[in-house]
């Protein structure tokens, strides 16, 4: 039930209208770990370099994150700057450094090649194939993308899709790589297109979920303050896939459940910037909110009857 | 557990990527008549002029719809030119012709007087206060409102505020009347403002339901067809009141029931122009929809269990 996940593992300068932060451990492997060791063992693929403090890489570490497969590499750690709107749904990538990332090409530990769970973080699709042929018989693969990678490596999106179990996208990159501007009929044209099921997020306006049995909205839990909404999508992933993993098995029900515990957990790491709150997260603050996310949710409240 | 609505019924022109139509019924009465008269008795209180046809009367009033309180005056009837953007949350008002409803100041029948549910669509603080003065007691007052009146007419609108058991409006509005960009934070301002309740639309992306006992979440129904949005908040008010009055009770249960009842109802009016698929619409098709809505947010669906 261990979960290899390939991203990026690097250093963020976020501004947003809270405040802003500079050499920020970030990283879509990174936030994905985060989340999904609360459900699951995971191992993080992901090249670093010379100048990746070894006080991020003990955070990682002490919350029992494998980092065996975390390289270094003479040179820069990948760098991303960005600057967020008052309306947090939208970014400006300020610069974006691949430094010792663009020549990352892994070959993956002989446990992580018998994983029955793998995640393909946001990077080109050659590389998330390349990953992907490692692993002998996965049970499970997941994938994230981005509109970079629609418009310049379509077909290699196309051909890796036919091969995932979960394609996770946004709601401009689903129109994007089906056409289709309506979300619903985007979803199904995904469904269509390899994967078992596609999850559609939507910011705060939260998640849809499609698959051949229908489709399942889940709403964002509606956090009061947002400073930073970097890695949210990522979160997302982590408790998404940890949560399969921790089932042992995927199915409609253990699907919804788990982007429940997605919605929750992503709910947390708005709320400060980078990985702050993620790295003192508790397992009983999920709970709480998985409490309180399922109030929120319930549409037939026994203990509301009352006049 | 009859309805009075008070609020503007006319012609609009509606241009979409979908099409166009010409002086079609609308008007926030009539959408809302249209979906509350499937729960409850409703009595329209509104101004027409001398070119509002018969046709339109009669289709109004062989939907059960009470039409007593539909004045009709010498000269226009109220009109609206829209045009919507590809993205259908976004539109633009091309001409608003007040017409006869500029002086339209309704006295209410005995029995509308006697109403215990009452809701104002979106016209003027000021009107929407003077239908309130002639109603008695009501158990339940909903009431919609726009930017034009939070910016123009606020002082009013505070007043009316604290007489109101609901308030509904959209995500940019609430934002507007509190000052306050995060919508948890709008939601929980403007349930201190008076009501005890207040709904936030939010088109595609759903409601958020506030009160003292919480927040709740309702996805929109991802509709795959989406010809037309005109009516869509004005339908959700019909069948979220409609649904109050057949319970004869409000309690934060039968608020989140009502608005399940209110996404399921709206679903079917931007399937197509103007009122056409309201006018067709059975109790059947709101049944199937309001199971097909389940399942949509049934987040532990126990038939698909199996792996």
């Amino acid at each position: 039930m261990s979960i290899v996940v390939v991203g990026t593992v690097g250093y963020d300068d976020v501004e947003t209208t809270r405040g802003a932060v500079r050499d920020a451990l970030g990283g879509s492997a990174a936030y994905f770990a985060l989340a999904a060791r609360f459900f699951s063992p995971v191992s993080i693929v992901a090249a670093v370099g010379s100048d990746f403090s070894s006080d991020d890489h003990r955070l990682l570490a002490e919350r029992a994150i494998d980092l065996r497969g975390l390289e270094r590499h003479e040179g820069r750690t990948f760098r991303w700057k960005a600057r967020y709107h008052a309306d947090m749904n939208r970014r400006e990538t300020l610069s974006l450094e691949l430094n010792v990332f663009a020549r990352f090409s892994p070959t993956l530990l002989p446990d992580q090649r018998r994983s029955d769970y793998l995640f393909l973080a946001n990077v080109s699709p050659e590389l998330q194939t390349r990953v992907l042929k490692q692993v002998a018989s996965p049970k499970v693969v997941g994938a994230d993308t981005m509109n970079h990678w629609i418009e310049n490596e379509r077909e290699g999106l196309l051909r890796l899709m036919k091969q995932l179990t979960i394609l996770m996208l946004n709601d401009d990159e689903a129109r994007m790589l089906t056409g289709e501007h309506n979300l619903a009929k985007a979803g199904r044209a995904l469904v269509k297109m390899g994967p078992q099921a596609v999850v559609i997020k939507r910011g705060e306006a939260g998640v849809l979920h499609f698959s051949e049995a229908g489709v399942f909205a889940a709403p964002a839990y509606p956090v009061e303050e947002v400073v930073d909404p970097t890695g949210a999508g990522d979160t997302f992933a982590g408790a998404f896939m940890g949560y399969i993993a921790r089932m042992g098995k995927v199915n409609e029900a253990v699907r919804r459940a788990a982007v429940v515990y997605g919605n929750v957990v992503a709910s947390f790491v708005v709320e400060s910037f980078s990985l702050q709150r993620m790295s003192a997260l508790s397992w009983e603050d999920i709970a709480e909110r998985h409490r309180a996310y399922n109030e929120l949710t319930d549409s037939q409240p026994p203990r509301w009857t009352s006049p």
